[in-house]
This record gives C-alpha cells, structure tokens and sequence, in this order.
C-alpha cells in the first residue's frame, strides 16, 4: 500500500512548516518579547489538573471584553491566532488574499486547507498597493482578505484609511492581524467593528510576553463569533494558558512595562542601526526592525557564528534580516557583533559620517 | 450584507458544540479523572512565558517513545486528541466511517471540514457489525474509520481479531482511538503500528489526570506522521502542557495508582449498580459505566436535582445513561441518590433479590 496515495493532493504538495532550533546565545528571530510574565505561585499551582479547561472561556472573555470595551459575545478565543487563522478559512473557505511580503501563516493554513491563496505585492514603500488590491477583489473574488498591520517582516503599519477603503469596496471577510499593534502609535481598528460586519480583528498575548501560552483571539461581530465557533474545538485553550492569561490582563501594568521597554529599546536600535554603512532601516510599529545589507545571507550566517540569532528574510523581501528587539544588553550585542561582521566583510569603517 | 451568506455551506448547517457548565456538586459527566496531579513546585514556576513552545515537543516525544517503545518519528502531538482528529481528517479527506454510537467528536469534525461521516450501528451487543462494516468499506469507499476501543459511551472494547480483519480488508486508514485502553486489560494495537502501515493509535492523557493539558498524541508509521506533521500548526501544544505531561510522565507512578483506583472503584461501583431493580449495567472497560433504566429522562433530572451531573446518552443508546467513576465517596453519594430516586419512581424496594 502506498500511503501517498491516501494522502489528499492538496496535503501530498505541502512541506511542514520547519520551526527548528539553532543553537544560539541571543535569540532575535521569533518576534518574542525579551521579558516574560511573572508568575505567581499560589493559583497555578492549585489547578485540578484532572478537569477540562472552560470550553467557552467565559472569565477570560469577561475580562479581554472589559479591557477592549467590546461585549463578550465578539470575542472568541484561539490556541494562538494560528488556530484561528485556520478557523476562518474553514468557515469562509477560499480564495485567500494577502498582501506579500506577509506574515507566512496565512498562506500555509490556507493550503493545508486545500484553499488557494492570491499574493499581492506590497508597493516599493511596503504600503498597500491600492489598484492591485481592488483588481484582485473583482477578477479572483476572494473569500477573505489577510492583512497584518503593523505588517510582519516589513513593520509598517498600513493607514486606516486604505483598510476601510478595502473594507468598503469587498464583499468578503477583512481580517485585520494586530499582533503587533501594542508596540505602535495606532489604537488598531477594534474601534471599527459596530461599523463593519465584515471585519475581523485579530489579536495575541504570544508578542508582548506570554508566547509560551499560545493565546489569540478575534474580535468580530457576534454572527461571526457564533459561525467560527461552530468549527471550533470545544477544549481549545487548555486550562493553564487560560489561567495565566487572566493574571496577566489583571496585571496589566506588567505588560504596559514590557511594551514600554520594547518600543523604548527599539528607539534605541533603530538610532544605532541606521548610522551604519551599508545598512538601510525601515522604521517600524512593532516588536523587530527589518534592515538591509548587501549580503544579507552572509551577514546571517557571520552573526549566528558569533551566537546572534536573527531572521534571514532575504527570501521574501531581498536583501533583507530581520532583528526582534531584544534586552538592551542583547541589543548592544547585537549591534556590537553586527559591526564586526559588516566591518570584516569591508575592510573599512562602518560608522556613516554625520 | 449577509453574513450568512459568506458562510460555507457545511459550516452553516452546523451547530456549534455545546458543552455548557451545569452546576452540580458531584461531577461525574466528562470521563474525567476524579483524581488530578500534584504539581511540583519548582519546574512550572521558572517556564519563560515569553518564549513560544517548543514546536516539535521533542522532549516529550521522547519520553513517549521510550514508554511505547516506538522511535520518536512515528509520535505526533496534538492539543487534545480533537485536534489531531482534525488533522487526520485535513490530511485523508472523506468519507469518514464510524461505527456508532461513539465519540461525537469524530462527525463533529468530519462536518466541519465538509466532509461526508458514514455510520454503522453497532450490532445487539455493542459490537462490530461486520458484515455492514465490510460493506460500507465497498460501496461507500471511505478514506478514514475511527475505532474508539473500548468504545465511548457503551464502555466495551472490540476484539483485536476484529480490528485487524478491517485493517486487512480496508486500503485506507484506520484510527483506534485508545483513549480509554488505560483501564481495560488489554495492552491496546500499538504493538501492530509496523506490520500496518495504515493503523494509527490515537492516545491522550485526558483520561487519566490531565485533561486540563489538553494532550493527544498519534502512533504510526513514520510516513503518516509527516504527512499529518505537515497540516499541523507549529506550536499547537504550549509550553506548559508540554512541561507538566513530561513531569507526569516521569512520575508514572502517579498515574499508574490513579488508574488503579479508578479500575478498583469501577469493579465496586459495577457490582453495586448491578443489584438495583430496573438498572441493566454494562460491563465496562473504561473509566465509566453505561446503564439503562426505564426512564433516562427523568432519573437524570433528578439525580441533576440531588447535585449529581451525569450524562444523558438516552440520545445516541435508548434509555441509556452514562457514569464516571468518581471518588469513593462521590460514587457512594451517585449510587445513593440513584437508589433514592428509582426507589421514588416505583414508590417500591430497589434492590434485587439476592
């Protein structure tokens, strides 16, 4: 018997998604926040192991409704956005369409799916290309639209203005991606959803701090709610990530402290790393810096040998890495190492006169 | 705008999975361990929030391969068994044939993917009907069959003999969802994973202490599982499930006495079931009993009126109800309530004649 027979084509086609470890003394490729939640003793310990989590995350809800000033029966609750991605694609189904460069998940769920996905090149500033967009909605007639603003690897945030254009000119679901809006200047377009029942926003505890738990959500109107929720496992957010994700929006100040560092450190990199020679920075909204050098896979290769481990994007956006803000400490040895690199691989000064 | 409308065709005609808390004090519904495991301060405690899991649960999957003596390559880990049914399904396609009445989740998921679920009654004694199996496998050419052994809710395993003519006769997949095989005497089909390429054992620790974890895992060949590898999201299981199944596994003891106590209580709680006047019971090799009275409905209702929440299978087994094994003392108080509440309803003594 052939097992790839079995296999549905779809599937047969598919490479997993390759999420191995490389050994490294400073990690700056996952878009982790640099500092974690403080754990308190008392109730994680005293958690029945032996019962299943709340299936409707209720308290969690409660709470993430509170703090988004949104009803309850808006939000619903993910193994990470991962999972909802894949949620919303089995309920909506396909085409899918993203902008690209995009973060990678939407068209791997898709595909996994059996679901096909229409790609749309960013314009030369890594904005929206408005035309391209709208001609893609008429001719491919695509059943969602991804995108994520502040925008994974690229780091700019599209304007509100073209998200509703989009919005208003599709007939489809608009999924708006906001992991990493916390580090931005925007208040994301949650505000959005009385107005559009199309728009879905999605959101993540998984960058500022608590990645380990896997936590996502969406906020959307309640027929949306209800209908994604019908392809939902019942036990999907196990109890203890329920658990530590309700202490830690109750501490809420804790989170506040590490988006502060973070857009604070990134200050701080962005400065360094655009005096460099040969070093091109886009400003970012979120949690990392894309930057550009002219040999980038040489780059990541000599920074990795001196323990810095970053993201060779180079694929997607050429002659691009892309470094996740670190602890200052991690920063400097970063910036310090990369020197080194840019400085040997010239022979000369690395510093751009002022 | 329809929302309706956006909505694919198989997910609108779904229902969303209700499992509602029902307030009770003795809770004896969900195949729970009534016994959870005791955390160990240290470990839980220092887990970096801020990191995200480790995607190939690679510790974990060795620790499984050294328990079932099979290499790591032939484990895959879900969150919960749910998902790895889902992956199953994404991965094969339809028709999914199940022989019924089992575990709901297995149609659940089937429709939520929109694919087809073909079921075949069980014959008189809850067994395999194999003529009908054997037919449907011609005509109706499915690409999965779920085989919950010991079958949920009527507790009874099937003959190995059984299972491996149908894998014999089958060019497609088979699952033998194991969930329960922990407390039958049985040692379960892992031993059969090499000579059959498509056998998968589907495992969870849900059964016996952590539910909460929300961990499953499959058994198979090394081709099937990185063909499942490949529509599974890359940090489906979170770090905490992840550290606290280690811990548990390495304190098997732990788990070995809770089986042993649920298999010690399930013996006294059958013998006491069977003397009572209007109550069939069914042998069972699992952690519950099913049983049949005259009227589920109402014994139901009013063993839910004196706090005792079992659950009501009168649906998918005529006038069937389904226990847990509890506690000593919760069994106790269910047993005492059951007898109160036959002994009302027939206004007459309940114990059988010796």
């Amino acid at each position: 018997m052939k097992i790839k027979n079995l296999i549905k084509p779809n599937v047969r086609s598919l490479h997993a998604y390759s999420a191995k470890e490389i050994p490294c003394k400073i990690k700056l490729d996952a878009n982790e926040s640099p500092i974690g939640f403080q754990l308190k003793r008392e109730g994680v310990m005293d958690i029945e192991t032996n019962r299943y989590p709340d299936p409707d995350a209720l308290k969690l809800r409660r709470l993430l409704s509170k703090r988004w000033k949104v009803s309850t029966d808006k939000i619903l609750h993910g193994n990470g956005s991962d999972e909802l991605i894949y949620y919303l694609i089995a309920t909506f189904g396909g085409p899918v369409l993203c902008p690209v460069p995009t973060f990678s998940m939407y068209n791997i769920i898709s595909a996994a799916l059996g679901e096909k996905t229409i790609s749309i090149p960013l314009d030369e500033n890594f904005d929206l290309d408005m035309d391209r967009m709208l001609d893609s909605v008429k001719a491919d007639m695509p059943k969602i639209i991804f995108i994520s603003s502040p925008n994974n690897p690229t780091g700019n945030s599209f304007s509100d203005d073209k998200i509703v254009r989009l919005i208003e000119s599709f007939s489809g679901i608009i999924v708006v991606d906001e992991a990493y809006q916390p580090f931005s200047d925007s208040n994301g377009l949650i505000g959005l959803i009385s107005n559009y029942r199309n728009l879905v926003i999605l959101r993540t505890l998984s960058k500022i701090g608590l990645a380990s738990l896997r936590l996502g959500f969406i906020i959307a109107d309640p027929e949306i709610v209800g209908e994604v929720n019908k392809v939902r496992l019942p036990f999907n957010v196990n109890t203890f990530s329920q658990y530590i994700a309700i202490e830690s929006l109750r501490e809420s100040g804790e989170l506040r402290a590490i988006i502060k560092e973070v857009r604070k450190e990134r200050r701080r990199l962005f400065k360094e790393l655009s005096k460099l020679n040969d070093v091109t920075t886009f400003p970012s909204d979120a949690n990392f810096i894309l930057f550009k050098v002219q040999q980038p896979e040489v780059v990541y290769r000599k920074l990795l040998k001196k323990g810095v481990l970053i993201r060779n994007v180079n694929n997607s956006v050429p002659g691009c890495l892309r470094v996740t803000i670190g602890r200052k400490d991690e920063n400097r040895f970063f910036l310090n190492s990369l020197k080194d690199v840019l400085k040997n691989e010239k022979g000369g000064a690395s510093q751009k006169d002022k």
